[in-house]
């Protein structure tokens, strides 16, 4: 796996991402793409949403925007038809009714590239898929070492229901198509206490899926290898000034924004899996 | 007083606290409920903030999101059927038609555990509750040696008409059950030099009281605390950097994050009000 | 020009600025605002915007915030009656059907003091205007020094049509009330890598108009002139740190917070333009 060109890839083509994403932590999912080299816009109105993705080259639909399902329907029916890639992030799918009655609206409608969630919301979705119907699930939100098997298990048939990439991320990342399947050991616990770690790693997996957009497999990790690699050096960072989790979450842009290909290559915890 | 203690539940229980709050702070609300060691969830569609509350240890219901007090109505009712805290921060109360009519809803449906805000806005809120109808109350909004027995009694009237325990923040804090009436002398100017001061303040209360949930009045001393002293300990730090009030804001939710039992208990200026 | 007098005046005067503006940016539009000494109210609910306007020295109208039109022009009615300077920033201005029809109705319905976009967006409104229809404009957001007397053509077209100071953002800023004309060449290339540099300005703009409302041109330069010779040292401080992006944006506020009147004076790059 070439991480570094996925990396180079989004510096070079800077790619427009369009993400309807919830208002928390908008303003670091901008910062992010920017961080990465591409370019954001955060258009989410549903009188445009869909107008606005035409010169986008890839979308991001972030549950946490509950209330802006509608756009996210009418631009990733847009983006299907113009044949660029949509990312899904189910934040905190199966937790509520509503959550998992528009979880099942977008699966219906829309076809993702890319699904990233934490554990529990992949199997949230897995289910679903399954049973047809929401459930609520519940049960750890970080993959171990011990539950690991079953969580690609769960990743691997959500990918081959949906066709698209399932990206689980945590302390181990698992990534799948179905077919291949990759784990990634990189990032540090300090992620968790910030907000807006999964929806920046949502936002980033966009640049990189509108960069490379025939090959969401290998940008998806791309984008993964970077989080985790960069929240490495924002550790360091945070460790080395005595700083706190604020700090970390300007010091985990900041490193996106000063990854070089080499670092990536070099840091990155990569393999492929065979279970 | 106990602060460190307090302290130490909210990072041993790491309390689920659902925040319904406005888009200017709701990042800082957030990473600052993660800093003090909770977990910050900010669901308020209305169609699933009360299904959010049953899992929420506390609910805060801030006023700048005044497009959301259906949200907070039916959270609020929910969260007081099962007994768990409910915190409001009725920002800028009094200065438009609007909130004093939203104000007047809230105080009439839900039971508050704590409500905090700066002297006007609880001077706002109690002729309110006396005079039954909405006023448009002016005056200044920090409180001051000379003003403080006249605020001590709005916030002890507004603490025995609600039942709530009343903060008022600012140079001085006022906290009263209506019983017993505390002060603290902490803080800094420049936290009135950045947005977000109040509703982190109230977001850090409604992790407090979602660690303690039967003692309102000695988790809301700990946040307030908490809050004056990590203030205090990131000016030190804008003094020295030379920095301004963008990175004081990052450096107070770092000085939570960092903040230790001995740090609260060792820089809180308490005291007993005896008026 | 004076530029430091205007600054000296948004610090004695401490204007309070209403924003109107879109969710990705209104913290750091709200810190702008208390880092050059003015007090900001995001109050944008279409039900109290317009009494909000009436305590406030100025109003800013970000197009960003495209589903608060209704609450723009409500508010900027009231402020136009009052006598109180309207700011308009027309993001993405253009872009959209949507947009265009936005656009065409504030600009109908409101009289701005000062219209602040990069180039495609002034474009796009200059066209609007004379051709009293919505168009689709591409071309450059920046101006070069090939484009420029085209651009200055077209700010003063629209400065002319609308009665309202254009600022034309970018490497070479633009201002102009049709008749005087004026250049500045400060800022980095870095203001263009975060969220918001734009609608941070827009926000300094309303705290400058605020402070100085019957002199919106040199209001204007001056508002521009600390954004850029901020900006500046805020480069210079991510280059010496190795900092990113999402540093170099607290680094922005910072320097607006600690920017004195001689810096001002001492580093701005002015010049009268006569073309």
């Amino acid at each position: 796996m070439e991480f570094g060109k996925q990396l180079r890839l989004v510096r070079e083509r800077a790619p427009l991402v369009q993400c309807i994403t919830n208002v928390v932590t908008v303003n670091d999912c901008a910062n992010m793409v920017l961080a990465a080299g591409g370019s954001p816009t955060m258009a989410q109105d549903v009188r445009e949403a869909a107008e606005a993705v035409q010169s986008a080259a890839a979308l991001v639909c972030n549950l946490g925007a509950v209330g802006a399902v509608a756009s996210m329907l009418s631009a990733g029916k847009e983006a299907n038809a113009l044949g660029r890639p949509v990312i899904l992030d189910p934040v905190a799918a199966g937790n509520t009714e509503l959550r998992r009655r528009e979880c099942a609206r977008l699966l219906a409608e829309v076809r993702f590239s890319v699904i990233r969630g934490n554990a529990s919301e992949i199997r949230a979705l897995a289910m679903q898929e399954r049973t047809g119907s929401g459930v609520d699930v519940s049960g750890e939100d970080a993959v171990t070492e011990e539950s690991l098997p079953r969580a690609v298990e769960t990743a691997r048939l959500l990918a081959c229901r949906t066709g698209a990439v399932v990206a689980v991320s945590g302390p181990i990342d698992i990534l799948t198509d179905g077919d291949r399947t990759a784990l990634l050991r990189n990032g540090c616990a300090t992620m968790a206490r910030i907000t807006g770690s999964g929806c920046m790693l949502t936002a980033l997996l966009g640049a990189f899926c509108g960069a490379d957009p025939l090959h969401p497999f290998e940008a998806a990790c791309g984008a993964m290898a970077a989080m985790g690699v960069a929240g490495e050096a924002a550790e360091v960072r945070r460790i080395k000034n005595g700083t706190g989790n604020a700090t970390f979450r300007t010091d985990l842009i900041d490193a996106v924004f000063n990854l070089t290909e080499e670092e990536l290559n070099g840091g990155v915890r990569y393999e492929h899996y065979q279970g």
